[in-house]
Order: C-alpha cells, then structure tokens, then sequence
C-alpha cells in the first residue's frame, strides 16, 4: 500500500509517519519509483505498537526506540522484551531518601523473597509498591502480610492467566502490544470491576 | 487540646483548621473560655478523614461536605454512606454520545446482570469499565466474558475481603476512612503487585 493509505488504516497523519521513519521508529518502506514507497502490513502493526505506546504508555520517543530495538533484536528473550516494556511503563514515583522509604522498600523486598517471586531489584513496581506503603502508614493503615494475601493471591491468577494467554509463536510486535494491553488497560478494567465488586459486596453486607 | 495541638497532630496549620470549621466540615470546639476552645480525639479523627478526601481522592470541598453530611446523619445506613463516598471518588470519565460508546454501556450492563451484582445504575465504575471497552476494541484487542473471568474472580475475592474487615461497630469517620484508603491506595497496591506477579510469570514462562 501506499503511505496515503497507510495513513488513513493507521488514522496517523503522513507527516507523523514520516517523523517515525526518520526517528528509526518504522522502517522505511520498499522504494518502487524515485517518489513512491510500499507499505505492507507489518508496517501497519508497528505503527498501531507505537502509536498504543506513545497514547496508553505515554512513553517518550526515547523510549519507544529503545523499546523497538529489542522487539527487532532475535537475540532479545520474549522475557527481556516484556521487561524492557514494562519498566519503561513505569511509573517512576519518586524515591525520597527518608527512613520510611527507606524501610518501606526493605519490606517490599522482604515480601518479594517471601513469596519467591523472580524479579529484577530495579522493577519500578518495587517503588510503586514501597510509595504505597508509605502513605498507607502516614494514614495510620499500616500494612501486613496478612492483609496483604489477598492481594497478593488476585494480582498472581491474574498475572498468570495473562501470560498464559501470550502466544509463542505470534509476532512479537503483537505479543509485545499485548503486553502493554495487558498492564495499562486491564488494569483499569480490575479497578473498574473491583469498584463495582465493592459495592456489590456492601449491598449483601450492610442491605441495599 | 487547643487549636494548636490539634494542628501540630494533625499537621494542618490553624488557618486550614479554621477554613474547615467555617465552611461546616468539622464541628467548633467547646469554647471554654471566650477565646479558646477545647479539642478532643473525634476532631482529630475527622480532621484526617478531611485531609484523606482532600490529598488521595482529590476531591472539591462540596464533596467532602456532603460526604461528611452523611457521616453525621445517623438515618444514613453504611451501605449509603459507602456509595456516596465512592461515587465521589469517582473517577468519573467522559461519556461521549457515540455509538461504540453506548455499545459498551450497554455491554457493561448486560455484564452486571449476568454476574448478579447489586450495584446502581449511576455507578462511576460503570462508565469506567465502559472507557475500557471502547479503547480495547479501538486497539484491536475486543473483550469477552471469557477474557474477564479472571478479572471478575479476583476483583470479587478483594472486594469481600475488604468488607469482611469492615467492623460493624467502628466510629462512622473510621470507617469512611477506611473504604476511602481501600478503594484508592490498596487499588495501587493491587497495580503495583499486579506488575510484580507479571515479571514473576513471565520469568517462570519464558525463562530468566
């Protein structure tokens, strides 16, 4: 297909595609005249990775190449890509150097080897976790491990049935847009379902 | 206590103490003399329900008032109370007037039916888990039923934990309190562990 096309398929404008090209973001397409390129689907699937990253990521340029780059690179495990995914998704709280973040991300640390999970010490999950604790200690709500268990136990089903769902033999730009399908938006779907959930839960508690 | 213990325990300056007090948040003091007035542990108490609306669900001083109305009304049963605060909260998303929009409504509703759930037409999740639907299907990424089943299982084991650890017989501003931290930080522990099981998962699936 020509860009005009691939435009009005990928709803980009020629102009951002063009910026994607030039950013190493797209690969050029096959010159078959002095002016014209084709395009072809593959090139549609990555604009709609990009443009799902930059929109529902809200990931910087920088990023997103870093990001293409393992998807283009075989040598990158599917584990390392979801990774490098993930982390650059953040979010990135702040870490103030204060006692009580400081003994805040000892605790998550402690309940990551706990529960013998296998991630790396620098996933921003850790902080995102770490900051929790923090305010919910402030607020005179200070959190256990068994308050905790529920958590833990709905975040690993689901977790689980996520990866479960990944195919191995799909494309990885796919796998990798799924990936980001999976953190960014089902997350707002269980925030969504766990607020409905409650509600439900008060009305069979406490009488409609 | 006077005015400026409450303000250093509460760690509000006297300033914001009175604005609350004018504008009918928290009740006065006895006044015990003509100029000083008494503060006792349910002024405290109240003074962090105020500052927990207002710092971690962001929410206007006319919400807070009404929220604050139905705490003190004894006639408000807490399955009332609960859904004023958390309808409050919201978060409450843009409800465009197209057709992809009223199709997921509806599919949001047909999904609260089916599942049985006793929860008000005008819920903000409603429209939430709506958001959701549209931009899944936008990315290519349709839902079913079958997709959510895992996220309606553990969005439902969490919600009744939190319920079940509501006391019957706390203090009404405690109790307020602790919905409000349940519905928006354990939500954020909820993200952040979520993040942690999925770099779990995918290590197990696709090797370290």
């Amino acid at each position: 297909m020509q860009i005009s096309e691939l435009s009005d398929r990928s709803g980009l404008t020629v102009q951002t595609i063009k910026f994607y090209i030039r950013e190493g973001l797209l690969p050029k397409g096959s010159a078959v005249s002095a002016t014209r390129s084709e395009y072809d689907e593959r090139h549609l699937e990555r604009l709609r990775l990009i443009n799902a990253l930059r929109d529902i990521g809200d990931l910087p340029v920088a990023a997103i190449q870093q990001i293409i780059a393992s998807v283009d690179d075989p040598s990158v495990g599917l584990h390392e890509l979801f990774g490098t995914t993930q982390y650059a998704i953040g979010p990135h709280v702040e870490r103030p150097d204060d006692p009580h973040w400081r003994a805040a991300r000892e605790d998550v640390d402690a309940l990551v080897r706990e529960l013998g999970w296998k991630v790396g010490g620098g996933a921003p999950a850790r902080d995102l976790l770490a900051h929790s604790f923090v305010a919910l200690r402030r607020l005179g709500f200070p959190i256990t491990l068994t308050d905790l268990r529920p958590y833990v136990r709905a975040a690993t089903e689901v977790a689980e049935h996520e990866l479960r769902r990944v195919s191995d033999d799909a494309p990885r730009t796919r796998t990798v847009h799924s990936l980001l399908v999976s953190t960014v938006l089902y997350e707002q779907v269980l925030t969504a379902l766990h607020r409905l959930a409650q509600e439900d839960a008060s009305a069979r508690r406490f009488g409609a």
